[in-house]
């Protein structure tokens, strides 16, 4: 076993700390990970404190990794020591439904295994995430990272804000010729307006904040509109391909609803512990509008995923932390004071002496 | 103009009763038709007790119409004197926006002309339904009915509830090898029944009443779920390609959405006056899962669907009544006390003597 060192929450209410625990030897086709960066996603935040009703504790967060290779089993064949690898929200599934078969590890009939809180869709031990010092995992749900080096902290936050916005971008057809609504301008929200640009879609960001708007088309929206003032919203009615919708909190549907064309689809990608408030039929049914789901996404497109944001040069805008500032700054993210993503240097762990 | 007769709500509360007024004299495209039978469809009571929010009164009611073609303007080829004909929902559209260059009248940008109570949705004067003696119609909203002389009182509901059902069933693919949901046993649900069975699906019948099972099971459902019981619908779960819910009463959508597959579609062909309770998002996340509408369905699309019907033998389970009956029946059908539809039989109007 692997002695290593993480930052775990041990209860719903207890800050996250210090903890040491082992990560397993490298089976065959295992790659033994060390973590350079992790991205701090709401879901890390969300299990920690158990606000989804799931967590197993002690729970160490963390599914934006970014890492070197330090080993390898004697059959994995994609990976060497020295490697920049990358680990995502998942790793194992199934391998056998129809879903996995697919490539579309996320929806796996029996549930993937987490990187972290694993069990609560798969079966076994525990998993650990990435806010620690090494992770082992089968090569199979290993990327590959061809980003420059400069740029690695900033791929960290595509394992999961990337490919959570990139999977629906592709599935309901983002790309030239185009219209495409994004919601909101978070972590996910700002992912998908660079991912959309870089799609060549034509680009509208929504948002409450009108301070946003600047900032909005520096990253590659074509259009800002203050969600407030019906105006603004109305003037863009039945215009819309598709609209992303990044925003966790509840919020009224039907208000953009009605702003897709004919067939056109609202996919929802932040999953709010209360239902939104519920949209109108008669929205749905007069231009057989479709409103739905989109969770992460596969394997084999989240690597798609950083090759396209590779090519592009696209990353996450980040603002880098030392682990031992992540209470600080859940709360930070709580109030939406991140611009867009944190990142915890995971050197700064390595630094501090043992609990 | 040509003097004809019909039953006429005059306002919210006053029962429908015998209403003198005038046709059009036929222009060079169009269809003069003596009405044999309307079917009763609940738009009719909506729009009779102005519960849409949006009637003109004096308002004749009822778009599934049947009847004998009497005379035809000059310009008009598809049909002549004697031929037997249909009229559903639609009389008219813009017929140069993209959604009627596709063949979507039904999702035209301006507005279609509804066949009663026009101008909600389109311009000009108020229309008049089919719950007359006669009525006139562009050639290019004129169905043509091929079933047996028999047949046609039964006939007319498809103009309505069978497009209704149709249209989406062909959407989302129903057919051999796919696992179709109806929800609802009621005028729209029976027809649902009958063409997913006709199509090729396997085609179970969701109710809440388990009075209906033998009558689901005669009309084509291969199996009938009792939705109130939570062991019948668990056996259900992640198994449909899709499900059509006619229920127009607001009820929990989760309990269906997570009886779909991955990537499945939960259409919505009710309007409750209020809507369903919210559905809670991960339902719709976990398996990248669609809640859509659809509206009736565009004129060749019906025409094929009339053709279809035909070619299978399938018709709507009717009650027929007398125009003087209408007001019963309204209450009647509040009661959900009729299998499956009510239709006129216009003689009984023109019995009538005078108002």
């Amino acid at each position: 076993m692997i002695a290593t060192r993480g930052y775990a929450a041990v209860s719903a209410t207890s800050p996250l700390r210090l903890f040491g625990f082992e990560r397993r030897d490298p089976g065959p086709r295992d790659v033994q990970i060390e973590i350079l960066y992790c991205g701090v996603c709401h879901s890390d935040l969300h299990t920690a404190r158990n606000e989804w009703q799931n967590t197993v504790y002690p729970s160490v967060p963390g599914h934006e990794i970014v890492g070197r290779v330090t080993a390898v089993g004697a059959e994995v064949t994609r990976f060497k020591a020295g490697d920049i690898a990358g680990v995502g929200c998942m790793v194992d599934s199934c391998r056998a439904c129809s879903a996995c078969r697919e490539g579309l590890e996320q929806y796996c009939e029996t549930g993937f295994t987490g990187t972290y809180n694993g069990p609560a869709f798969g079966g076994g031990e525990n998993t650990y995430g990435g806010y620690s010092e090494v992770i082992v995992v089968d090569e199979a749900f290993v990327l590959r990272v061809s980003h420059a080096q400069d740029d690695l902290a900033a791929v960290a936050p595509l394992l999961c804000a990337g490919i959570t916005t990139y999977s629906p971008l592709r599935q309901w057809g983002a790309g030239p010729g185009k219209k495409v609504g994004v919601v909101g301008l978070g972590g996910l929200g700002h992912m998908a307006v660079k991912i959309a640009h870089a799609m060549g879609a034509r680009v509208v960001l929504f948002t409450t904040s009108p301070g946003k708007t600047e900032d909005a088309k520096r990253l590659g929206a074509d259009e800002v509109v203050i969600s407030k003032d019906p105006d603004q919203m109305a003037a863009h009615a039945e215009s819309f391909d598709m609209i992303l919708d990044t925003v966790a909190a509840p919020h009224a549907l039907d208000a953009l609803l009605v702003l897709l064309k004919r067939d056109a689809t609202l996919v929802l990608v932040g999953a709010p512990a209360e239902p939104h408030p519920s949209p109108q039929v008669f929205n749905l049914i007069f231009r057989r509008r479709r409103l739905a789901g989109s969770l992460i996404g596969g394997i084999a497109e989240t690597q798609e995923m950083l090759d396209f944001c590779a090519r592009h040069g696209l990353t996450s805008d980040i603002e880098m932390i030392r682990m031992d500032q992540i209470n600080e700054a859940y709360e930070r993210m709580l109030r939406s004071d991140v611009k867009y993503r944190f990142v915890v240097d995971m050197a700064s762990l390595r630094e501090q002496s043992a609990a």
